[in-house]
């Protein structure tokens, strides 16, 4: 695709995608109602409290010229940007640990030069900003973003897997340093005596690991099966605000027993406070050979970006996910250019494209449309019910429910795709349960587990999520008071969590754990994830690879922890591409590779068909049972879901001369159920879809068909 | 049944029956080989844990006259004359509670009287301990053992839930006392100072819920997915051991930076250091009037071990366990009552059956023999599928195997029911699953499921795991100084972790949740307890029984903190008797009462026909992947299992005249796949029969069948 290059192409095509979706991109937002306060506020959390505890960490190392306030507004400001002028409204953006560890960098540079030194240093990062941006410019307007397809899933699996480790390697040293004495107090103070920093030590495990293990499993709330639906879909929703707000307020239990410093709780400047602002000076004033040395660094910081920005927003974007809007990759660099120049003069550090943010926000949104449609179909399915209807009748009447949520505004091809997939599973159902025309209820049939087999995963593509977690991101800063209040342990929880976290649905992890898993207990991985090359490639093959990839994270991983070097890990990274295109090769067979590396992140071309849905569904109904854990509990089960199911955005001949086959709309038509392979004996290997986590007897010959259009 | 009432029958039969297994419970126990050493050592440490600590409260309460060693001794000495000698040796026996409680009353009493004093107080209680053992003949013989029928599963599940709740009541008391000065310490040592105290009891919350959360999830460890089976199924065996082990070994992480005080150890005398047995003196010394006066607490004592005994044993031979040895009620008791003489003349406090601890110990070897069946089963199964066999030669093989197992010394019709329903289930399955006669493999076929679906539950009845942890408490003794490095901390997190352990299989605990359970999540109770009264009680009488049953267990409880009538407690659940027969009657209709009420726990009569099982399978074999969490899960899930098959002990005349109808040997025949009953549609509502936990659509349609003989 490189031979037919036009410049500006990919901006063009990213821009006539994405503007064909804009209003639809506010108006599905708005007719979610309340309930996008749900995906909001917990995307909100995964974004402000990284980027307050990044802030800190910059505090320290910039000797205070840069604090969370700093960090906090770049987020709010970036994020608010992007979310209404940019491309792909899924993508979260934040100031990240790699903008950290360069900022750092740049500090231990410029202040022992006297030409700089810190009074300069922000007028400096400027300078590298307007490098930057250019050099963004100059990789969007080129179609860089068109090699990022080389980028397979192996790569970035393994970076989602080293932010990841980065994450809990954050978590434990915060954790230990709860023992010690901070840097830069009064080690006199009674809260820093050995027996206080004992029982700070102490507290703060008790504060984390209670935030870890009740926020995991608040986030399964759905399938308790105890307390209202209400109750349940609630504490789903905003379980891990709600522990972090629950953790915070057992920390004030020892009350007046203990020293006001116990347990040590964030620190931050008051923006409010006079002097916070004003660390700006004049960009002139940086001598010329600094302006152009400034270039040096900004290489860096553009590959940095130019990788963490386009790798966030592909695992926003992964196939599982069936998205029907399209990408933005070259406009997003774009913008992202315009974004580090403005934070440039503002002083501040820039924010990009976030993992494991994005891929969340992705995930919750999932979560929120399976909700819309699954309630709906819910409802529609036990009125056919109380009428006395049939199997026919009650699909017969999801059917229509599901059309009416899925009419389109232009194709209407695309998405009658969906609908006849329901309708052929549901004469396969009927045929299958025997007699069609008795009336049925509920003892003989479970609605809501029919429906969730059904249902494809489809995602809430809108905008408004974004922008409203950016403007509370934004709030945080004159709520920097409040947030002081909160425990730094159940941040280092928190920092446990999000790891946790965005682990399921990344197959390189899955993979790891195949490699401790029994050998008669390998067939469940395939129950559970679907993961198509265990029964395609040679168990050894794939221990092979995993080993091999496993190594060269730890290589990643220990690059970060070189002093000055360690900002250039993305470049080890960035290595994948000659290793997957040369050596691997050398070692694997090409089909084995397509399998354990299915490049599903390649970049999908604007798709001139962009399947509106039009839902009028009642914002904040009573869902009650409706609801179902099923979509929260991890991307693993999402990605069981989608592959159980033709993925329902089907094959329209793309209108553009872009010539990149889009794997994101091949099908893979996987019968999950041996029964239908087996004939005479339904009943060996049905099983329930879900609590299979803990194995069924399910065993799924997949059969597959790719249909590429 | 009173009506024909012969002293000494009771007893007569109890003996008949157990000296007719006696040879028996031995050969058994033995030829489980190493295996055995699994239920001894999680016996061992949930019999050990509770006297030391019991033991600790008493060197409190009576002032250092009695310490752990005593109640360690006694419960050593008692535990292996009844495993030797006693009649039900699935009872574990040792101090309890209420005995402590009783003497701490005793105590007080005695050491204000000038007569009496502490000196001679253990004298006094020997005179108690003479007068309760002849009550307790007295009630031997005259078979008051046969009223406990009347001690309904209401009764006895009342009362297990009464002590887990006191169980709980005391790990939540120690864990608040870490933040405190102990009683009788030096406040000024510097591990008491405020700083330490809140490190410690920090610590101590560390330290304790570490325990609770990994030793529940260790006993799971055979459901795991990673690691090697052989490590899953040691994990799961010894992993609350282990645990204890691995967190006393975590306390001692601080070391040197905190004060040798913390964290807390068990405190407990050198049972080697002079003066450890000096505090016995002369019972003749004893007034008069106190030697009869004794009389009075005795009687109340005699009442407690009546009552405590009796239902530990009931709760032991639960029917869901499908024991297949009589039960020795009238027998036990008059031995109890030798024992309390016993201990009574060396001045320790008696040993008496104990809850959670009996049903504990069944429960586990229940898992032993599923254990050793499934092995047996597994192998011959994978062995004729390596042969190429159909699945009616599996299944033939697997019928051999189980045949030898089972092969009975006395009566062939006995365990050939097993067989025979072994068989037809087979036909059932094989007819189901199509073509008989192709060769299957195990990508169709899922070997272990299949055999965990077939087999009944059975319980290792045998009396060597009682004795050889009789004689580990023994070792106990001479061990103190290495338990003394076990913090205290540790011990609350166990308290916790017996009362959880004893929830599961609970049916009035499983009501109570069910009032908490969404509407909608009802019948999903059903599918994973097989409570029948869900189907054929409504609703609205299970609430309304619950909520009374509650009020009442809340009304016990409270009674247990009055300061000195607390020892009553147990005049309360014998209040039940009336309650149940007269009260409840007025309120509910008596085939409601008889489904929540199912009067399980009667006793069975001294069965002439000891089916004894003769297991000639390797020790400690490599179980690896055979070995499944199924049975080590919950007592509710052993339910399911034992509800889904006919109870493989069936029906044969009893010999003797005694009359009582035995419900253990009666059958309740469920099928649990309403494919059976809905016979075109076998698919809806076939589930996997572990993992359900979550959920399945399997819907039991209970058929019922009562065959009593």
């Amino acid at each position: 695709m490189e031979d037919n290059f036009v410049p500006f192409s990919g901006i063009k095509n990213d821009l006539k995608g994405r503007l064909m979706c804009f209003k639809q991109d506010w108006t599905s937002g708005l007719t979610a109602g309340f309930r996008i306060l749900a995906p909001t506020t917990y995307i909100f959390f995964a974004s402000a409290i990284p980027v307050i505890s990044f802030g800190e960490q910059l505090e320290r190392s910039t000797d205070g010229l840069i604090t969370a306030v700093q960090t906090l507004a770049s987020t709010a400001l970036c994020g608010i940007m992007h979310s209404i002028i940019g491309g792909q409204p899924l993508l979260i953006l934040g100031v990240a640990e790699p903008t950290v560890l360069m900022y750092t960098f740049m500090y231990n540079f410029a202040k022992d030069r006297p030409e700089l030194g810190p009074k300069l240093f922000l007028a400096w990062t400027a300078w590298v900003c307007v490098w930057t941006a250019i050099l963004l410019f100059l990789l969007a307007v080129l179609g860089a973003c068109s090699i990022i397809n080389r980028f397979t899933r192996v790569a970035g699996e393994l970076f989602g897997l080293l932010i990841a480790m980065l994450f809990t390697q954050q978590a434990i040293k915060g954790l230990i340093d709860e023992f010690r004495v901070p840097e830069r107090e009064n080690p006199n103070l009674p809260e820093f005596q050995p027996s206080w920093r004992f029982g700070n030590g102490m507290f703060a495990l008790v504060l984390s690991f209670g935030l870890l293990l009740t926020a995991l499993r608040s986030r399964k709330a759905r399938s308790w099966r105890y307390g209202s639906g209400w109750l349940r879909g609630f504490i789903a929703d905003y379980g891990v605000p709600l522990m972090v707000l629950i953790w915070t307020a057992v920390s004030y239990i020892p009350g007046k027993n203990v020293p006001t410093g116990i347990p040590r709780r964030l620190f931050s400047p008051n923006p409010w406070s006079p002097g916070a602002y004003e660390n700006w000076t004049d960009m002139l004033d940086v001598p010329v050979l600094h302006i152009i040395g400034a270039f040096i660094p900004a290489t860096m910081v553009a590959v940095l970006y130019y990788f963490d920005h386009s790798v966030a927003s592909q695992l926003a974007q992964q196939k599982e996910f069936n998205l029907r809007k399209p990408s933005s990759y070259h406009y997003d660099l774009l913008l992202l250019g315009v974004m580090v120049i403005i934070c440039g003069l503002l002083g501040i550090p820039p924010a990009n494209g976030v993992i494991p943010q994005s891929p969340m926000h992705t995930k919750s949104l999932a979560t929120l449309k399976h909700q819309l449609l699954r309630n709906r179909l819910v409802a529609k399915a036990r009125k056919c019910m109380t009428e006395n209807g049939n199997l026919a009748e009650v699909y017969g009447g999801m059917q229509e429910a599901y059309q009416q949520m899925q009419s389109p505004l232009f194709h209407q091809e695309q998405s009658s795709w969906g609908l006849k997939e329901l309708k052929e599973s549901t004469i396969r159902l009927a045929s299958r349960t025997g007699n069609r025309n008795d009336p049925i209820d509920e003892t003989m049939f479970d609605v809501e587990k029919e429906i969730d087999d059904l249902l494809p995963v489809e995602v809430k593509e809108q905008r408004l999520s974004n922008l409203l977690q950016s403007t509370l991101v934004g709030g945080c800063v004159a709520a920097m008071p409040l947030l002081k209040m909160i425990p730094t342990s159940v941040l280092w929880g928190y920092f446990g969590f999000m790891a946790i976290e965005s682990l399921p649905g990344n197959q390189f992890w899955e993979r790891i754990l195949l490699l401790f898993t029994a050998p008669s207990r390998r067939y469940k991985v395939i129950e559970e994830y679907h993961a198509v090359f265990i029964e395609t490639v040679p168990y050894k093959t794939v221990a092979f690879f995993t080993i091999f990839q496993s190594i060269y994270l730890l290589i990643c991983f220990g690059i970060t922890w070189v002093p000055i070097a360690g900002v250039l890990f993305p470049l080890m990274i960035m290595l994948l591409v000659p290793v997957r295109q040369y050596l691997l090769p050398r070692f694997f067979k090409g089909a084995h590779l397509q399998e354990l590396d299915a490049a599903e992140y390649e970049e999908a071309p604007p798709l001139s068909s962009c399947s509106m849905t039009r839902e009028n569904e009642g914002s904040f109904a009573d869902d009650g049972e409706n609801m179902d854990g099923m979509m929260t509990r991890s991307r693993g089960e999402i990605r069981r879901m989608c592959s159980s199911k033709v993925t329902s955005c089907n094959a329209t001949p793309a209108r553009d001369s872009v010539s990149i086959q889009s794997p994101r709309f091949s099908n893979k038509v996987y019968s999950p159920r041996v029964s239908e392979i087996k004939g005479e004996s339904p009943c060996l290997g049905r099983g329930g879809s879900f609590g299979s986590r803990t194995g069924e007897t399910r065993r799924s010959n997949l059969s597959k068909t790719h249909s590429f259009n």
